[in-house]
Parts: C-alpha cells; structure tokens; sequence
C-alpha cells in the first residue's frame, strides 16, 4: 500500500487526481499505476486501469492482489472481476463507498484497511477539487 | 452500427480482435474505437474503452448512446455505468453473452439486435483464435 500511496502522490504532484494503485503477484510488484484522467485528458485512465495497462497482458490473475489507496468504481472493479484478480486491497472507502458490493457478489475478497494517509489525501483533493472528481465518478 | 462495424473491420485488419464501437451523441458520432489489446499489448483497450478514451473528456453521458459489434463484458459495462450511458445497442451477444444483466439491473437499456454481420465476424475469429479470445475475456 505504500507503493500505491507513492503513485497517488505521484498522480497529485502531476496536477492529477491522487489515487494510486499496485498489482501484486506473490512478494513482486508487476504494475503501477495513478488516476491520469486530467494529465491525459482521459476518463477512463482511472489508477487501476493504468495500473492493468501498465502491467501489460500477464495472462492469468489467479495469484494476483490489487492494492489502491480508494475503494474501486464499477469501471475498476469491472476490470477486476473480470480478469479473475481475488482480492483487492484498499486504502480506505470513507470518500467513496465505490463498487465494493459488487466485487463481493463475484466472490472478489475486498479489504478496507481505512488509513487514514488514504482518506486525507483524498479528502483534502474532493474538498479543493468537487468538480473534477466528480468528474472522475460520473456525477455531474 | 455500420460504424461500428467498420471499426471492428479495421482491428481485424490489423491483426486483433474484431470489436468495435462508437459512442453517438443525438446524430453526432463523438467516439470511435475498437479492440486494442493485441496491437498495443494492453489487456484494458477493448472497443468500448478505446471508445470512450477516443471521445475524450465529454462530461455528461446522459443522452449518449453506446452502439457495440458484441455484447460488453464487465470492464466495458462498468464504464457505461459508472459514466451514466443510459443506452447501449449490441450488434450481437450469442458469441459472448457479456454483462447484460449487470447493465440491466443498473437501468441500463440493452438492446441487442443480433446481426448475422456480428455474429459471424466475431465467430470466424473466436473459431481461429481461441487462446486469444480467452484471454480477451479473462478465461485463462
């Protein structure tokens, strides 16, 4: 999770929208990846999207973990179920409830560690920012 | 639909996988795409997300309509949900029926109108490239 925040604050430092995300197979990190929707002028380049792209066409993803600093929407989670990723790791669900419930009913395991680096960078960014990141959720 | 078509014609021609899809805006089409994931070695570029990527930052989907040589699968079916695509016309489902129920149960309007042009495209290609095709849709 910490490579995730890394990419989050990577995303910030960029003028973007500060979620980060890794994908890991065993004890090795094989793709990174942050929201780029404004660097990028992209909608769908959510963290985990970059973070899929990025790790290239591994093939399965029975043995993978998806770690992101916030809880995954239904595009991200659409992605995850259907790869087959098993488990996703999440830094926190307090700024958005996301598709959690939707994982779950695929049988995806879905962990909220609610850390509080997670919900403050990200709550300080919807503060400053509402328009993008709603934006970013659809919601305008 | 023909434009669609047109643009799962050319990733054919290309060497991937035959999928197209263009986004319409009233009679304006603002999106093209179609499956990337061979020509750019990435797992996410279906037609779908190539299609809105193409179409870039719009804003509001509301009256969007998605037109797709096949049926989406969750990746692309979560786009159209969590941008609010209230409409999505599929030109077949019967090589892959997709997440039609998801998009349904999310008030999603799924019409299908089962084109032998489609269909046959999609399975002369899934009968040729199976390995391919599975992994198109996380079946490894």
């Amino acid at each position: 999770m910490k490579e995730a925040l890394f990419e989050a604050a990577s995303g910030l430092a960029g003028g973007g929208i500060p979620i980060g995300a890794v994908l890991v197979r065993g004890s090795e990190v094989i793709g990174w990846g942050y929201n780029r929707q404004v660097q990028q002028n992209d909608p769908v380049l959510h963290a985990e999207i970059d973070c899929f792209r990025n790790a290239g066409r591994i093939g399965r993803y029975a043995d993978t973990v998806l770690y992101s600093t916030l809880m995954p929407c239904y595009l991200c989670a659409g992605a995850v179920v259907l790869f087959g990723v098993p488990k996703v790791v999440v830094g926190e669900s307090r700024n958005f409830a996301g598709a959690r419930d939707f994982l779950l009913e695929h049988g995806v395991e879905a962990i909220d560690l609610d850390l509080p680096e997670c919900h403050e960078m990200m709550a300080g960014f919807v503060a400053g920012h509402g328009a993008l990141w709603n934006e970013d959720i659809g919601e305008l």
